[in-house]
């Protein structure tokens, strides 16, 4: 007879695997920052110089001392001497006394003697070499001092930022062109059930394809994670422990999906009881799809039993899988966006079970003309409404994820969420 | 004197810009599937079998004719004689009489003459091969039939979708190991400005990094294109004009980020117009920041004129450059997610124009404790808040977008937004 679980609500049950996993990966390695999208910092990054390191200008006009255009207006003009032009790139040879001005453009070094800019707008050539100036400016104003974006010594990116295009940028301003990042983390993967085969080959009746180990794989890469394939084991307590040892040995994680009937299930938490201490911390989770998910800590290293349905594989992978990926990574954990959209339709739900359905999004739109004119990649304003259409699939098919743009939620205390109601929909 | 911009909105910039690249690239290359995540479907996938191809149990149970089983209850069970059991990931080397059953797990074929399965929780052994049914199932129950899930000759997945985990379980499930995929879009950047200098050379007094071939470069690549660098250019419309002429033979698009000046500017535009028909599109868009932003196109293939300003390239490389690329990817437009937060201060803006501020985000909790316990990389509940904080920089420094989770969207319509309302904010 198959174990009776006792489910565990799953945040509480991801708590738990996460308590267990206090070590995040030290090991790290050293990139060209141009390919480190993506991955995140190993140490934090000082900077080695201010930024800017010199005093620049933010607009094209005149470089003055702030006090020769006290009290200046268009009636009451105050009148300077241009002695010259700020070179871009490079320190004007020239410094500027009590009385005169540069033209300068935006992004150009201050002479000596200057503080402040005063825009090209508010000005007015007055003859040979005298420039008009029709406004007051304040010490400062339109520049951008020595180490106002940065200072020298500060932590301008902590150790555990993702490196994203922005990081990129402020990395190549300092002039940081390689980087220490934490090492990917090795997540082992192992298909058991002895219906399962490999997806290049044919399959006699009865059996089918293995499709978890690579929409796993592809989960744990978007993650951060770097997926090692086991191969698929067959339905015996020995093979399984062996390979999901050698697995432990080397990976961070070690991923196992379970065949679908219970006493694959069962066999799973055997093997996770046996590789290690503490063993078996959960075992069946109050989510649909995924109650008879496992999860465990064998001598500090995650493993987890999934089960064998793509959709719920998947599902899973989401709630548990990748938050173990981003503890190890040490990375700051970034909220996760969503879209708000309109349920079509009604759900119901067990009061709690936290329920996942996949869902297609469609944009509502006023009217014909509206749709046709909204080209593609537009930022939504945040009066555009979505149409949230649950996937129906039978058994949760590995195409009802397909046709899928992201997984809707329903809280553990609701008992479903009537049609017309706004969702939120996480993106797939 | 610099040229006068007429600005035009946002949305309908990017509108005239795409009505005028009607053409997606119809280059494709053959891939494997495991390392086509991202990419962007050049065929419609055919199913070449129906899936599943045989009968599926969807439970642990008996296999039965569902015709057996009528009027059957715990009060007046149904008697079958229990035959054999059906091996998994084989066909059953027996058939089902009248009164006859087999043990059955999910997963498993349907012997010849069954039509439905019973679940194991609603039998009871009763005596040496004997079974106690205790609940009448349908035609067709706990089964799913050939086809179900995809039908022989189906299209399952589009030309034009984007393959995420989910399309890759589907295609590996199909058997099928190597897909087409759209050539990644080729993107060209052009640097210019006498102060830009490359990222691994030490600037002197007055010079500043190159930030913006590797912000965008980063943000082509995360899009699905590819960056090609051409360096930085000086401010010689000749020497432009040839760089330009040259990435816009090779590539798909090009990139022109402008030195700061308002000359440089106008340079960029001079050159997009002598490049080829109809050139500039669009000099000048109605948001902060951007508003120098030139859109073009030159004999078919688009060329963009962004700022010199790191943050304002960044933004408007998400405005204008990201919708080129998907355009040209054919890929179908899928919405973006946002994060919904509750602004921390009060944000003024003009009206008519778009602002876009980079914004942090907190979490907002009821109680420290409450904030210890949540796990991190967990998927907000819907009642879930944050508190977005502009990072306020004097020039949208470099590090003010590093700093930032997101962008906050101020709508051409609101002279602003107050402390305490519920704002969007899209990842950065």
């Amino acid at each position: 007879m198959p174990e009776f679980l006792t489910l565990l609500p799953p945040d509480e049950a991801r708590a738990l695997l996460l308590s267990h996993l206090p070590r995040t990966i030290t090991a790290s390695e050293r990139v060209d920052v141009r390919s480190a999208l993506g991955r995140v910092l190993a140490e934090d990054v000082i900077a080695p110089q201010p930024l800017p390191d010199f005093q620049r200008s933010t607009v094209d006009g005149y470089a003055i001392r702030a006090q020769d255009t006290h009290g200046a207006s268009d009636s009451l003009p105050a009148y300077l001497s241009l002695i010259g032009e700020v070179p871009m790139g490079d320190r004007p040879a020239f410094a500027i006394s009590a009385g005169q001005c540069a033209l300068i453009h935006t992004g150009g070094m201050l002479p000596e003697g200057t503080d402040a800019v005063v825009m090209l707008e508010y000005t007015q050539p007055a003859g040979r070499d005298e420039i008009e100036i029709l406004r007051a400016v304040a010490d400062g104003e339109n520049v951008i001092g020595i180490g106002e974006d940065v200072a020298q010594g500060e932590i301008v990116i902590a150790r555990g930022s993702l490196i994203r295009p922005a990081e990129i940028g402020g990395l190549m301003a300092l002039g940081i062109t390689k980087v220490n990042v934490v090492r990917k983390v090795q997540v082992g993967l192992i298909s058991t059930g002895d219906e399962v085969i490999e997806p290049d080959h044919a399959p006699r009746p009865g059996q089918v394809r293995d499709v978890n180990s690579y929409t796993l794989g592809a989960l744990i890469e978007k993650s951060g994670g770097m997926a090692e394939l086991y191969g698929i084991v067959s339905d015996d307590f020995g093979v399984l422990k062996d390979t999901a040892a050698v697995a432990l040995d080397k990976c961070d994680v070690v991923i196992i999906t379970a065949g679908s009937s219970a006493s694959t299930r069962d066999r799973t938490a055997e093997v996770i009881r046996s590789l290690g201490e503490p063993g078996v911390l959960v075992h069946g989770v109050n989510t649909r799809p995924g109650k008879p998910t496992i999860l465990g800590v064998c001598n500090g290293k995650a493993v987890i039993g999934l089960p064998g349905n793509p959709v719920s594989a998947l599902v899973n992978g989401y709630l548990f899988v990748v938050p173990v990926i981003e503890k190890l990574l040490g990375v700051q954990p970034k909220p996760r966006p969503t879209m708000r959209a309109r349920l079509a339709v009604n759900l119901s739900s067990q009061a709690g079970r936290e329920d996942w359905w996949p869902v297609k999004l469609t944009k509502e739109t006023r009217s014909q003309k509206e749709s046709q004119t909204s080209p593609p990649g537009v930022s939504p304003s945040s009066d555009a409404r979505f149409l949230a259409e649950p996937v129906f699939g039978k058994s949760n098919l590995i195409f009802t994820l397909a046709a899928a743009d992201g997984l809707l939620r329903i809280d553990p205390d609701a008992t479903g969420i009537s049609a017309g109601e706004t969702v939120e929909v996480f993106l797939l």
